[in-house]
């Protein structure tokens, strides 16, 4: 049976130029800092920017970015509030009606229900922010979200960087666009994961080096843009194209 | 319907004494290398131990201790290999017969598949490395295990610290027994952690700093029992009335 809401869906992201969805293996990788801090700078930079906040396992980007108790307005769907500049809107908003954790199928339910019901206006860049790994909401969002580009965050470990490979490949299999591999949390000189990601065939973004005093921005647009951290990501948004 | 494999489980686990589950709220706050490194020193203690590798996510422990290509042997069941003196089982022997990454309904059958064809001996510790965070497969083994403890690890950020909570409130709402919470990759003094958890009234273990050399020991049993980490693990066995 094909759910009504998917053509919603198309409808509803028809006005955004690029759906940028930051993505893992697993998770702990500074996923949802890196997402959240990019949709600051390209704020910054004078585009317009939306951040989706997708990942239900740990949905974070409301306490990186210090938000409070935004609600979303409900006017013939629901309009994201305008937060620090961009829309925003959160899974959060939605499960934090559930007392119990949400099961496989309430999952994929919640996330079509939330890309069909939120109205967007004109923007140059959507950010996703998305489950880790490869579950059931990461193909759910591949199957349902069009035209969308994959940015992909690992660390230098070993363990994180497998997960990696597997999801590059899956995605390059699936023949979605990876705009490249980022690595974050770097402490020691070394090539091994540019060489890695090399041999995957997509581009090497950038390095992160790990940044000590990033929790304490937490929670701190300003502090959030001031830090180590979101000057490595300035040099990142010049490798997407922006 | 009730699934037959579901008293063949209990069956299965009747010569377990204890089942320790290290668990995390979310990915990447070193729960795999806990787990790994707990049922080393378990044995080392003389223990008769089991490590069950369920992180669907992403399984890293065969890689954290360097198993290369051991295949489980069939008979009336699957007889886990005994690798460095554990038995020692992985979901990862399973999906990696799936080009394709499972979906929600087939985790589920493939770990109640696993837990009811697994034929572990007589132990006195079964570790078993859970999935990160409250998803399908956590309530499924919650509901299918009987008797499982839970060791919850957590990092310093507030980012991890807050999926953890919502973690050890479910559990203590199931009224499943926490044997505690530990705080790995500690890098500055500070006492928030521990009094968060000393909020919700479970056990805060220990305090595991920060091993910046843990990944050259990955995939080696012996440097990884040197480690300052493995040191710091040692604590936390004796409180965990081993």
């Amino acid at each position: 049976m094909i759910d009504p809401r998917t053509s919603i869906i198309d409808e509803r992201l028809r006005n955004i130029k690029r759906t940028i969805a930051v993505t893992s293996g697993k998770g702990g990788v500074g996923k949802s800092l890196l997402a959240s801090t990019l949709a600051l700078i390209l704020t910054e930079k004078g585009y317009r920017v939306g951040l989706f906040d997708l990942d239900f396992t740990s949905p974070s980007t409301h306490m990186i970015l210090g938000i409070k108790e935004v609600q979303p307005k409900e006017e013939k769907g629901i309009v994201p509030p305008v937060i620090d500049g961009m829309e925003y809107m959160s899974i959060v908003y939605y499960t934090r009606e559930h007392a119990a954790p949400l099961r496989g199928a309430d999952v994929s339910n919640a996330l079509i229900e939330l890309l069909s019901v939120t109205r967007w206006g004109e923007l140059d860049f959507l950010v996703l922010d998305m489950p880790p790994g490869i579950g059931d909401a990461t193909l759910d969002l591949i199957r349902l979200v069009k035209r969308i580009e994959f940015l992909v965050v690992t660390t230098p470990s070993r363990l994180a960087f497998e997960t990696v490979r597997k999801l590059v490949r899956l995605l390059k299999d699936l023949q979605l666009p990876v705009i490249g591999v980022a690595e974050n949390m770097k402490t020691k000189e070394a090539d091994t994961i540019q060489r890695e990601v090399n041999n995957l065939e997509v581009p090497f973004l950038n390095i992160i080096p790990f940044d000590r005093n990033i929790e304490s921005a937490l929670g701190h647009k300003d502090r959030l843009l001031r830090s180590a951290f979101a000057e490595s990501v300035r040099g990142l948004v010049s490798n997407i194209g922006s």
